[in-house]
């Protein structure tokens, strides 16, 4: 549901084959290249590996159910398409590889796929809060803290707070997939000893014909970069969950701040007309409900057995998979929800006076505090408070009430005081720098990542 | 059980007052450099901070039941400190800070005292790791796969693969130890409007202070630092397990080819003098278990509401600290287990011929098929082999008979080759040169780290 | 924090050593009973068990840190103990038994303990969520979804969802405690053979004593009988982190239906006086975030080896407690709440209307729809309500102004039918039967559990 | 992969269309036979509903992924497939329900569809395991501790340890059935307004139709009796892992003690013939990775706001269905694992005798002990052992000769006696009586099955 298509096309059964393919492509290039298989053999696998329906998805992943295993059985398939155009040539499909060098190198390829449309995806997404962080920079709002009203900031300030995890999620995907862009290629056993002297040249060569890192040996039982893959997209979908339950508490109807944006399918009800569903928040969420969990699968399966294991890697086949859609999933969904989000500023403002100003106690306070002391201003305000709440008045008039019945404090506050104690935006603090300085360092991370 | 005594103190509760107390101290010197509080109340708090027996643990942990908050008794038992010494001062206690502010601040402090601790231990474990790369480089020994032998490998290269795991563990905890060196310190909704003009400057100061990086903004209800550090030491434990799942199954009595250090209390039993438990690489294993859920727990608490939240905070402050200390416990055990492991290289020759010579099947194939053709010696070798199961033969004698059967294959392998296809020392392919790489990316890991 | 005392007690190091200590005295009885060891042996270590100050527990911690085990210090310590009153007795101590017997055994007397707590606290909220439920059977109130408002629901029914919810917790809960009451008890390999012919005897005798079940066999590397408890308090965190989520949204300032109960420490601010925090949802919530993964913690340590286990075991030792605790902590919690809470039925009814009688367009388009057809009362209705969203009035007036403007509508709906229509409370559907239902299926429950 | 195929083709898009037609008609027939549609709208609807190729599911997968739900695409192809024979029928399809009715009661069936499947694989695991549990009772093998040998057992007792477990688990799975086994029917809010005093009685005739409970109300946010049976799944899958984990490491090159039935396909190897892969027990500890962490997911996701949720509900949708198929594959695996189990009870006896008698050093020392008591006879015993290790004979030779060293002990033990202590047969404690007693406790539980 709500996924990516680019993406979900990717770890399609059809994606997966592409990808296996391509290895067994490379692979076969790579040996002719070192003399270990004949060019002409290498020639004609690579042909046939490039004509994708040469694989029967249906009936790999039927085979696969038997043998507990997508590598085995294709392989098998692969081998009956070469030696139906060249029977020698089929002798030479696979040479030297294990079945996990090709699922591997394969889901690699995926992810390197993958990568360019998650990282697209939040860029622009970024850009889109970014933009949220600058527009809004003044527009104040209720600042809330265990879900009850605290004290004023700005919406230009909680976009920022989105912005400038979004500018960490970005480089720890980015790090993730470097990482992980590295060649699977041992043999049976991880030692490729079946390539004899051969080895290191063709493990170089399939390295660039794919180009992968080539790593210091064979990773078949450990599997931290994949994992690392998952733990960066794990805590993007926990950025982008935060933000759907955020954007989901100000679209409540009694809230109504923010709203999705409206469109054919997106969320309206013909017989309940007010509503307005955060469709787009609901994936993300569900997104981030699903996603820890399955991170944790990944980290449980690191414990493998030997030189290949038992259990810990077959878990990661769907697991992994299901990871990157997700995430890739609720990236578009957060995109298309911030790029058109809706903001109401007056309903913001309004909001702001539903406690009859009882948000600026500490902004009197301190005010108060620095002619009468702290203590006693905490003493006023206090009562003021309460006497504003029993009579259903504001915190103003309450004020200045209070302050009138004593006559050491009467006058203490006037007017033009009272109005600037009284306007929310001039008690936001810093919101206004520190959605500045994360824009900064959303553009400065930018512009390293261009040139770097 | 089984923990690193220093990171344990560290996240004790002695060690969580102390690090709030150096938060308090911090924030009282930096308000007085910036002119926000008196020079006379930052000193006198600052000494009292300095007087760690002023809160009692005990106590502050019951009040911390009822306040559902470890930071709202605390500032309470600190400013009666305070003020039994200096009313005015007490004044001036935790001014314009929030309690997430302490409370994050103080576990970004612990997770810096920790960090050296893994470090070390981790850079130890890795420096044994490449001792036994180095002087096992050409050990032969059964390569498994699938829990059952596949073909020969050498302890070098198992070594190796450890070695270069923590190598990328490595990284990855430096990293996470560097993005989560950030204060924390934002008001009551992370806007510092409390300090009005000041807060920059105070910020700065305090960041300062404690030596911690000044970010763009506060963070309360983004956690993704935190995460990060979660998830870094879930791969290492993830690492870790998998060698002690390596370790526990070669020292299985049936195997026997290494074993944990003995010593007094250390898995030996008086009833059963046979056995020798794998003590260390249990605890590693319990780690192993129980960290991926807990970073999963982290992962989950990311989906914040709004400027503080209510639950998702809360859930990480058993949490991480339970991920720091088991990561801690299982790296001190593992590098206990691999710096004194004992490794029997002659069990390790022999169990490579308890299949009689099969598990070099693959050599002998490679080998004849140069000569006759891969096909017609895959079933030459698949003959000897079944032979050699069924007369409980080698492989060897099996194959010298097989071939002498056949006239067209008679004197093909002579007596010298059978040998030399015999040793298993002659098919562990690239083990030394991976391992060689493996320690060579170690060092090479090493001096950059030393070097930046 | 937010704990359940006497929970915290029973999982506490004091309530550990009392549990192991009753079982080693129970040992002893029961093969003193059966002739195994001497009566007068069994009298001193019954006696000396009695006095549990006889185990310091800090001593006892920091051993077990090092021997990777509770019992093995914790038998050290007893035998010496016993010894030092009487030598000969002190042989008998522990007698055929292996760690995992005490350790397993005591942990299921924990259980035994703790269980009484919870099935008391669970009683109490559910007897409170009928009382909700009765009270409030017609109280109407906005249904949400999609945390917008839907239609009309009554606070009742909410509170009977919860109650129904909790009554199958309470099933769970009564028979996962009934199946972990089991002993264990099987020596060093599960076989008792340490104890000969008499292991039968002995067996059942200690049981006797223990009042748990003998199950068939023992245990040691089967241990679904805990993580049954894991599970059923798992699913009853759930429940309650359900109704945390409900209450702490229903208690937001825009909102403001309920409140939790107010009280010196309970969510007040003095800076912040219109603030009331929901702590006791806030610690309900985070028992919801953490206590899934450490079911999962629970589950994936199952799969354990042999006779016994490798990890797997040790990982439960402070998992289970975490949950108990946790779930112990949040039902007190969740108890408190409920029992206290405010509801303010005003606002209630005052929220219904804040969509303008937008929500009753559903029964507006059934009534209608049994006139003029479905179809025709949907465009109907679809344009009123368009109307009064653009108009600022209520659907009730633009229904009739709609109606009005096509002559063969004119009339259909009358004042009186238009008044009704625009009273949530008579769109209520099912609401007070549905929590009718519940609460006498709860009383059923009730003397079901009673009775049997 | 390794799946169920008639679980996997009921959770198939297919089976998930079929079940949701199902409710549709019966939704239909119910609300025919209470007067609230016409007979023949209910006719017709019921009749399409019987076609079920009147969804297409790919168009439905692609809709679903726009709409976030399964439901309103699903919804709009079957109205339109009924209006292409009646447009008046067309208008009373899914007449007063809402989506989640469809999609959780359509759910509900699905697993009513596999609990029988899941219960015969169950029962025929559990018969095959009875009989291992008989025919071997009295076979002597080696229990091992921490992956040591510890002390002799029977292959017949670690069969009746996993007999015990299923017995326990086929009883969760059963109870967890029945609870969920419960109609989901509530329309927009959960108050079935929009059935007005109908609403009872097509509540009754649909969970009549459906063969369903008809609950006290209904649940769309409170998902305890899913989760119950997610939760009992994952203890299958627990207990099938544990069983795979043994038999895993007795298949191990060295241990050799079982092996799977072999097979085409099953796990050979022409390359490396010696090689007997456990591909069952694989895929079965794959399963074991993974349902943990979804088993979380679910508990995570009961956290659901209000009347219907955002994110929680939606996260069960491909989380349920893939524990139910990868606990149905476990079992389908384990099932055929268990059945052709080839044991080596020579092995078995073999490896008994690996440590030369030390495996018997419990008995000597209690035979002993009987005579010379508890502590001199571990004085021997101990002195014998490391006589044994040292010189590299049998404890009994040892023994011999240690006795014969002592002329108080000379002649203690005779020959006859050495004989009966060296054999580990006559050290299986009450392996047999558990045995026995699992296996009378599984038939009895049959019996009562099949009676109730």
């Amino acid at each position: 549901m709500f996924g990516s298509p680019a993406v979900l096309e990717i770890f399609s059964d059809t994606g997966t084959v592409r990808c296996m393919l391509a290895v067994e492509a490379a692979l076969a290039r790579a040996e002719s290249r070192c003399g270990v298989i004949p060019v002409a053999a290498a020639t004609v696998i690579s042909e046939v590996c490039a004509e994708v329906p040469v694989i029967d998805p249906d009936a790999l992943a039927q085979a696969a159910v038997a043998a507990g295993n997508l590598a085995i059985p294709f392989v098998r398939q692969l081998t009956a398409a070469v030696a139906a155009r060249d029977a020698e040539a089929a002798r030479f499909v696979h040479w030297g590889a294990t079945s996990q060098d090709i699922i591997d190198t394969a889901l690699v390829l995926q992810l390197g796929e993958a990568m360019p449309h998650l990282q697209a995806d939040l860029l622009a997404l970024g850009n889109a809060c970014a933009g949220l962080a600058t527009s809004h920079r003044d527009t104040p709002m209720v600042g809330r803290t265990w879900l009850q009203h605290a004290l004023p900031t700005t919406f230009g300030l909680k976009a920022a707070g989105w912005l400038d995890a979004l500018r960490r999620d970005l480089r720890r995907v980015d790090a993730a997939g470097v990482h992980a862009s590295a060649l699977q290629f041992g043999g049976a056993a991880g030692t490729l000893a079946s390539l004899g002297q051969s080895a290191p040249a063709v493990a170089r060569a399939l390295a660039g014909e794919l180009k992968l890192e080539l790593p210091a040996l064979p990773w078949h039982a450990h599997r931290d970069r994949l994992v690392e893959v998952a733990a960066a997209l794990g805590m993007l979908t926990g950025t982008l969950g935060k933000m759907a339950r955020d954007i989901s508490l100000l679209m409540q109807t009694e809230v109504a701040e923010v709203a999705e944006p409206s469109g054919p399918g997106r969320g309206g009800s013909s017989t309940m007309p007010h509503k307005r569903n955060p469709v787009g928040c609901a994936a993300v969420l569900t997104a981030a409900v699903r996603v820890p969990a399955l991170v944790a699968t990944m980290l449980s399966g690191m414990v493998q057995e030997h030189e290949r294991a038992l259990g810990g890697w077959q878990a990661e086949w769907d697991t992994l998979p299901q990871i990157v859609t997700l995430a890739a999933g609720a990236l578009r969904q957060m995109g298309e929800v911030v790029s058109g989000l809706q903001v109401d500023a007056a309903r913001m403002r309004a909001n702001l006076d539903m406690t009859h100003g009882l948000i600026l106690g500490e902004a009197a306070m301190l005010e108060l505090g620095s002619r009468i002391g702290r203590l006693e201003a905490h003493h006023v305000v206090e009562h003021a408070s309460r006497f504003a709440v029993a009579q259903g008045t504001t915190l103003r008039e309450a004020l200045a009430r209070t302050l009138g019945e004593n006559p050491a404090h009467a006058g203490l506050l006037d007017d033009d005081t009272l109005d600037r104690l009284a306007d929310p935006a001039n008690y936001a603090g810093q919101s206004a720098a520190f959605a500045d300085a994360a824009v900064q360092a959303w553009h400065a991370a930018l512009a390293r990542r261009h040139a770097g």
